[in-house]
């Protein structure tokens, strides 16, 4: 049994995190923090969580929680605020996953030029592990911090691995084109967000500049072992929850699509999660799971790869929780199949 | 041509008055009022209206609208604020349509008890004519002040007008559940209308309590000559507009469904807007237009009566244009059909 | 290990059915029917379940069931094709969760009124047991076919219980109006419920006749010993699933909302899956659960109920699993929390 | 007075025809035809057009049509039945718009590749004039047979149209990736487009072998001088209307915004449709509009250009009445502004 704590409760990842714990044989939800000051119920914040978690949200105390037995923590909080956090934790010997950006990108350049601000813990950047178990799997076993990655990149790195660790593909010519549910923004409401302005309504957000371009550069980099450039742009698609990217790729020779299907196959045999589909993949297809999904396509000589997942799932708790399975020796798909 | 301004071009019914007014061949719209400091222009507060509109917004100056010669003044403002405004532009002989709750309650002692809150201008409540063209035609056509109804009432009171202005049916025992759309709720982001939380989801709110319950039996009361009460319970649907109501009624004789539509296509015969169908009528059958759809149906002795109308249309601004071509002498349909 | 087989494959209901025995630990879904004459992978009926349930569909055949150790049979057919086949199961020895509605009113005269023909298996009527388990429980236990309730007497039946069973409100006076999510009209394309006529609308349908009619009825008047009338209005909300009924009771006696808070309290004290609450609910609090969520008003002496459930796990699959378990000796809430 | 005729009256673009029809002060529609043996009421199909249009849908006899006084006449049929219909059309001298795919392309042999069967009137293939305004607009104005676009093309050709014109981009080198709401997919209901399926989904279909291909190629072809090609990549988006298309495009020579913008400006400096934004749109600023809203970027050395329209309105049947005004001498906007 893993004792396990939760910063931030009041989110859509936590909230995810601990539906997905209340199914994990091994793990015990211990605390649940959050900046309200009125610390109310878990079921008062979420209440479909009523009569199944029977939690009251607390302040954050790192040594508290060290000495109720807590293992593991999870940083649902936003980039910032989670490092204030994490910074505590870590000297205590509690292991961290944190689904914040904070750890994310090894250069802190690129988080100032993306995040407009310092990087808030540089002390401990070094020890941290991109969580993607598909490129850091090993180190992942025996991280102490986890950067748990964005729900973006989560397609985009998967789309694209086979071909980039082959070098089949132009690296400085790849174009991910994202569409992802609204759930993606945060559970804070804003104009944008609000039903009657986002509902049959689609639009593009933050094209060319959106944070999440330099997770997927630098894990595609490390992947090809050279520079990556991608041209990311984002979407707003009216549904709760789902992300499905449209991938574009210029390969270095010809390619059939049974050759990428035999290669994309090849590659991801052992994957429990990676699902090689010949029909087109639809989000719903992969909502409310761990899965992502991809079907491949050649038009006039260049690779389309179409990859879903849900944000939410694989895009952020659910990832989140086979990293923790990996650190923790449990088998991978627990609380996840 | 008549000179309209509109004060808080911000939110969701002065957008769909301009809509209207755009297709309204006597009307200027002259200014757009706005407590936004910056005076945005009108595109960037609402960019469908990019090329259709060349207006920038200004801070409400009544004295300057007199002085460009605007004929009428719609208020699109919270209740409170609109009454700020009103009792300002009134003495100056421009005449008022205000879309907010502020005149629509004759009791100052009601508009207490749901408002919270002492009423703003008695002086000028007793001027105000409740802008429902079926019952007070007459009185609208001579108003300086009109209080434009609330969304819920329309459906309520046009939905039982024949009935209780006849006494066919138990005064004291009639229950309204109304279904609207989210912007019904307005253009303020809140949690329950943030999409992630409002889409996908549906829910009763102010049960027993909302806010246009009073003005439903003040102006059904004003129609039987005797005090009408509802149970009335508002509900909100995952779609950006419509709204259905269905109304239970229990009558004192026994009616056949041939009796009932006999006696509402009478009722109705010369008016323009109300249709009444065989068929159950679906909100998208009057969404973006100010008609109300009526059906009515007997179960078990007792009258179901159900009625769909759009909530910003006949429900706000297309009902207020209405009003406004009654005022000003035009053929109540004009910009409207 | 109990083995199960589904009958009728590629519906919604049949989806949720074997979602939910995924992660049921003692059984086994032996095989899955389809009247389709290909004999489709599940996986492709259901991309979802693609590499988490590798099973071809396979033609009816009770004799072949038998001989592999199918212990229950689950109907998932539509009703007619539904009794066709359990009339050649029953007497092989296994035992049936019908969810069609062909043994649900123990009246064939009310199933020929509702249903528009005859009775397809009058023999084994007799030995149907309505599977409401607030209700039936020690009959479900023991029986042989179960008769699965339809969606939306699970809101009626639970919301009324506890004032029907004391007889504390007027039995000919009831009304229920139940908003259902559009999972509910089944996986069949029609016009109605083609996307952009049932998107962005809203609709009441089959008002005073819907077939659950006779079903509530026939339940709440087992409880109160006499005869129980309602006026049921159904209505189609644009989301995929979720239903909230808002109930209409006339008490005998003045109520206060804290008794009736008390006595719903204590009636459901035991129940693991009704949630009685304060705040109104909203469907989304039990989707994709078995949850059923209550909240009670009074308003004008009148009492107001709201009941929000799944329409695809509580108000189908889900108690179709909670009759199971208590049929096999499982723990009621085995695979449903 | 000019007098229209609608061929195939039950479908989403023969509905907003109607609509735009309604609103223009020189057209009358005079016939509605149906393959619907039981000759319906136009209110019947369309209940939103109850009390607007008192037309009873009847048979097609193009004979009675002219001796009726039609000028012209709007195919709204599927392909093929469309072309059978204005065979019988144009020798008896009235023009017509046709929005089917029958006339589109002049090469035969596209056409039997993309739509699996010989063409169905080859006689009259060469009179057809695309209705493309801002390339064809000169023989728009004389054409007898426009071939109405299909909407993806909107949106493909004036986002490309000035740099194409001006040869600043690798022709061979586009990919749009565009998103649908559903009415696109028409009015018959399919799996894909039923409710639960396509709500709350987001999926691509038909990558790099969609209809609209040859029809984007021809036209920015005719516009070049030389063969374009594009990768062209549909999505389907829960929503009724709008569509998005994110084109990217390889320029020859290093473009800054300011440029680009500086070019789309001019380059539609007289058009009363398009509007070139510096902000990103959304579908929802041009729903129910005629307008196509166009922003640029430049995204590490590529551009990357916005374009949205309706997918009804500009995408089909605003098109159509534009290309109609053109025909018969109104000012182009009439009725769509």
């Amino acid at each position: 049994m893993t004792k396990v704590a939760i910063l931030g409760g009041s989110g859509y990842t936590a909230l995810e995190l601990m539906k997905i714990f209340l199914r994990h044989p091994e793990v015990q939800i211990e605390a649940i923090t959050s900046r309200d000051k009125e610390f109310p119920h878990i079921a008062d914040v979420h209440p479909s969580l009523a009569k199944r978690l029977d939690i009251r949200c607390e302040v954050f105390d790192a040594r508290k929680l060290k000495d109720r037995g807590v293992d593991c923590v999870f940083g649902c909080l936003p980039h910032g605020a989670s490092a204030e956090s994490i910074k505590q934790i870590l000297p205590l010997g509690m292991r961290v996953v944190d689904l914040s950006a904070d750890y994310r990108l090894r250069s802190t350049a690129e988080f100032q030029k993306y995040y407009g601000e310092p990087h808030h813990d540089i002390a401990n950047l070094a020890d941290a592990v991109y969580g993607f178990p598909e490129v850091y799997g090993d180190k992942i076993t025996a991280a102490k911090l986890i950067a748990n990655p964005g729900c973006y990149p989560q397609t985009g790195i998967i789309g694209l691995l086979p071909l980039v660790a082959a070098k089949e593909v132009d690296l400085k010519n790849i174009i991910i084109d994202s569409k992802s549910g609204v759930s993606g923004a945060g559970r804070t409401p804003k104009l944008n967000t609000h039903f009657p302005e986002c509902n049959e309504n689609f639009s593009a957000y933050n094209v060319g500049k959106h944070r999440h371009t330099p997770e997927i550069e630098q894990t595609l980099g490390d992947v090809a072992g050279e520079t990556v450039e991608v041209i990311f742009t984002p979407h707003l698609v009216p549904m709760d929850r789902g992300m499905l990217s449209t991938i574009y790729a210029v390969p270095k020779r010809s390619f059939t699509e049974p050759e990428l299907y035999e290669m994309y196959r090849a590659y991801y045999a052992s994957n429990p999660f990676v699902r090689i589909r010949e029909a087109l993949p639809t989000t719903k297809d992969v909502t409310f799971s761990n899965y992502l999904d991809i079907a491949l396509r050649v038009v006039r000589g260049k690779i389309v790869i179409l990859v879903c997942i849900d944000n939410l799932v694989r895009g952020a708790s659910g990832v989140a929780v086979q990293n923790f399975n990996r650190m923790f020796g449990y088998v991978e798909t627990t609380a996840l199949i």
